[in-house]
């Protein structure tokens, strides 16, 4: 027999969670001392509750594992609830834990702080049901119930909430069940086999084919799959932005990034829109995934692998995982008699071109440029919404190299958090973050985490004086657009990092210069990037005019309107 | 003819609400450019949107008046979601704005950024259904259903959802309605006749009554009300933590807060307990409101005067609001022949006495005693759940002094933004705030509006290494009780607040240094206060041992389990 509390901990630690982040509060102090009693299990205290809910995230992602955070009833699980919606907007399995009050004061509808103060306790799960794959409060036979929405979780590669009343995270359970383990639900035989059948004759009509691979893969750990496939003759493979470098970016198949109209080499944008076969694999189509919806392909007419099912054209296989749709495929491309393409490489004809003397200021061009080649193989790259994630996309990343984003949700303030979790779950890579000084400014408080221990990332603050991405969208020199200024280069010393290597950097050759020293693995280091706030990255440009016009579009007196 | 942005903002002008706090996004560059554009409104940048939520409701306490917040779809609202439940758990008056898609995109489903990509853009109000007295999409006949939500907001003092989709923040409404004021629903009159005269023959039995005040009074800003109940004969008010000196605690009729078993004195505590007549005035029955239920008198026995509602005994008068009742009381209570009672002055006996030496470390009895020694009249002193607001609610304040809390709520981190909007609600008083250093690293990113512009608050930090309300609960010494070490004495020049004097306090004789220099009101003054772990007040301690023994009997194998 063991606790509840601690055979929970045990099927995280099983599911790879190995760092569980939160906050303690009053109810939930029984359940971590359980957690904490368990093996191998490292409790990482977050600042405040978002963070945490960012950190797990950014742990599940990287780590390609599920995610894991505790908080406490209501004023805790509400801090970070968009934390876990943004989870759920981009298939992010994290397990989302909550302490609360006994269940004889559930049940009696006890007027406990933190609670409405009017006997119903079921407010906040009831909010989560919008924004997780399932809920449940524990009570009766508390480990099956668990291992059941575990398995949800796995399935769905999407946040759950569980929460855990005082009383029960102490209560005994049966250990054996440990034993079984968890696996997301299997695909339906019979569906795979008539899916199969139909793609290779799908396959037959063709001369090759064209991946559009999104963040699916990434959340399932299918790269292995993207790079066999990658080697089959008549193969060519793009990716969203949820899942750049999927596939080793110099890879003869890759043909980068697409993004619709604003896809960087026109050859690429070319080969997905007029394929005589997309294949769509764990995509999302949304405004930002397609340029604003000038993508030229169809997605109708296209094979699609999604997470739990597929299809060809208008035929759907439900109960066909993105695994087993794989395999299919996998299985289908031995039989073809493609001949051998070539991938894209990026055209340097459309990057922008030309050196700026050191003594220049510094500008977003530059600063591109030289992170192109100053970035090593085995990075993780964060990149905040804005600025930073769109100037990253436009990158070639080198091998063995991931770029973590949120281009669904795009939450400002996601990245700082998430490089945490990042770095303790693969202390292999280097974190490397970008993040805009008024995205930085609503998690900053997470530095000091970032920055201990044996974490030893690289943050570069973009410090152009507010909010630039919406700067470009609308009213540029609005006192909204204005943040306060911090004095950055304390910030760090401030704020528990003093560890890092502070770097103030005006001009290019400074930026060079900070370049070189960042070379040096052994300390974490924070450049401090001095920009003009009107500069912006040609993806953000493209971006902000799109959001810009839907706006006009949208507006009373508009023809469309 | 106005923009509805404008129509919008100059009703929230009209109810007090003049500055507006939020952070912006592009689904509210519309809406925030027609606010802008409104008279006499000022727009509060935050640093992140739970701090914004937090400052509207500090700004709504502190005026006795309405606040509001202004943030974007999907990953702003959310963020803010927390501090709006706080709201309505405490019932403050707080319209939160939020910025959506366009009309076109929230009926066609659009997959947009922001969203969940599922088609379907009503998760999220349906999410504040639970946390708020009324929500809207503005769409057919705006004006109006604006005027509606904000009646709705008054009449039940608790915070609404007013969603303005893009293109509806521009479209045009007549202006002719602002002639017409909006005010919170009237009381049925005969009801309150019914009411009125039931109180009559109530009091007819009884030689005095005693007022026990809640928080409802400091919302409905009813406190002349309660001044004059203090002038009868007969009358003795005592509060609760809610509503701490809402009668001048120096007053012949004040009894103090009381708070069950733990409260100060034990004369207040006999006197509410055996009360033969309890009225209670806008009251919350809580955990913490009662000293975990240890309060000796009984509900059912009391009258009671609710924001919308009365009760004698069990007979109860809705469409009474509490304004009216109060105006009933008053008009009962002249016709009374009860003779003259004196309240109580806390007993010097129940407080902690004797001086430590100047050279021996700060302690907590030495530092509320110099703080009580220190604050002078016109203050609003702001107190983090915790360590802070529970010595607070030792102290006996100075004359036009305020508490602000969360005693409901009690969500860490609410206290610097909420400062923010205290000082910006009521600059004629002085803004003093008690917040521990855990509490402080969840909002931390506001200190520098906090301490911008023509705000001089005194923050007092009780930098004592953690979590020591936790620790007094359960498991002092686990690591989840630890937080990151900051360099506090950084932390004002590198979070934008250069202007406030930084005082380091590690003894009783700096302290008291440090308080003479902080009676300079020309400058803002951030006091570290250096305090061991593992020191707390005595309310504290009293509220730890009460959830600690309610954790104990709801363990599995307990007696009461």
């Amino acid at each position: 027999m063991m606790t509840v509390g601690r055979y929970l901990a045990t099927r995280l630690k099983q599911l790879g969670a190995g760092h569980v982040f939160g906050l303690p509060g009053d109810f939930n102090l029984n359940l971590l001392d359980e957690i904490l009693a368990a093996d191998g299990l490292t409790w990482t205290g977050s600042a405040n509750e978002l963070n945490a809910a960012y950190s797990a995230d950014g742990y599940a992602r990287a780590g390609r594992r599920v995610g894991a955070l505790v908080t406490t009833y209501g004023v805790g699980e509400l801090s970070a609830i968009n934390g876990t919606a943004g989870s759920f907007a981009e298939h992010v399995p994290v397990a989302h834990i909550v302490g609360m009050p006994p269940r004889a004061a559930l049940l009696s509808g006890a007027r406990v702080h933190h609670s409405l103060l009017d006997g119903d306790h079921y407010h906040f799960v009831r909010m989560f049901d919008e924004v997780t794959a399932a809920q449940v409060v524990l009570g009766e036979d508390p480990a099956s119930a668990i291992d059941d929405i575990l398995t949800t979780m796995l399935t769905k590669s999407r946040p759950v909430y569980i929460g855990v009343p005082l009383d029960v995270a102490q209560a005994l359970v049966p250990s054996d069940r440990l034993h079984t383990k968890i696996t997301p639900a299997a695909s339906d035989p019979a569906a795979v086999a008539a899916f199969e059948s139909a793609l290779r004759a799908r396959l037959d009509d063709v001369p090759g084919v064209v991946l559009l691979v999104g963040h699916g893969v990434h959340r399932r750990g299918l790269e292995p799959d993207i790079e066999t496939l990658a080697g089959f003759p008549g193969v060519r493979i793009a990716t969203q932005a949820g899942a750049k470098a999927i596939l080793d970016e110099g890879h003869p198949a890759s043909l980068g990034t697409y993004f619709g109209a604003e896809t960087l080499t026109a050859s690429t944008r070319r080969l997905v829109d007029e394929a005589a076969l997309l294949v769509m694999v764990g995509t999302a189509v949304s405004d930002f995934m397609t340029g604003f919806f000038t993508h030229g392909y169809t997605p109708e007419n296209a094979v699609e692998l999604a997470l739990d099912h597929a299809r060809i054209g208008h035929a759907v296989y439900p109960g066909v995982r993105l695994a087993d749709s794989l395999a299919s495929l996998r299985l289908a491309m031995a039989e073809t008699k493609f001949t051998p393409v070539s991938g894209v490489k990026p055209d340097e004809r459309d990057r922008p071109t030309g050196r700026r003397p050191q003594s220049a200021p510094l500008d977003q061009q530059t600063l591109w440029q030289e992170l192109q080649e100053w970035l090593e193989p085995d990075t993780i790259v964060i990149a905040e919404a804005g600025t930073a994630f769109y100037g990253a996309l436009d990158l070639t990343l080198p091998e063995r190299s991931d770029l973590l984003g949120q281009p669904v949700w795009s939450s400002i303030g996601y990245t700082i958090p998430a490089t945490l979790g990042a770095a303790l779950a693969r202390p292999d890579r280097r974190p490397v973050l970008l993040v805009g000084d008024g995205a930085a400014q609503l998690t900053v408080q997470e530095f000091g985490r970032l920055f201990g221990q044996d974490n030893k990332p690289v943050v570069f603050l973009l410090d152009n004086d507010g909010y630039t991405v919406e700067r470009k969208i609308q009213s540029p020199d609005a006192s909204y657009q204005d943040i306060v200024r911090w004095d950055w280069s304390l910030v760090p010393r401030a704020l528990g990092a003093a560890g890092a290597q502070v770097h103030d950097v005006r001009t290019v050759g400074e930026l060079r210069a900070s370049l070189r020293k960042a070379r040096d693995r052994t300390a974490g280091h924070f450049v401090r990037l001095r920009l003009n706030r009107h500069d912006a990255p040609r993806l953000l440009l493209a971006l902000a005019a799109g959001i810009t016009g839907a706006n006009r579009e949208a507006r009373p007196g508009s023809p469309r309107h």
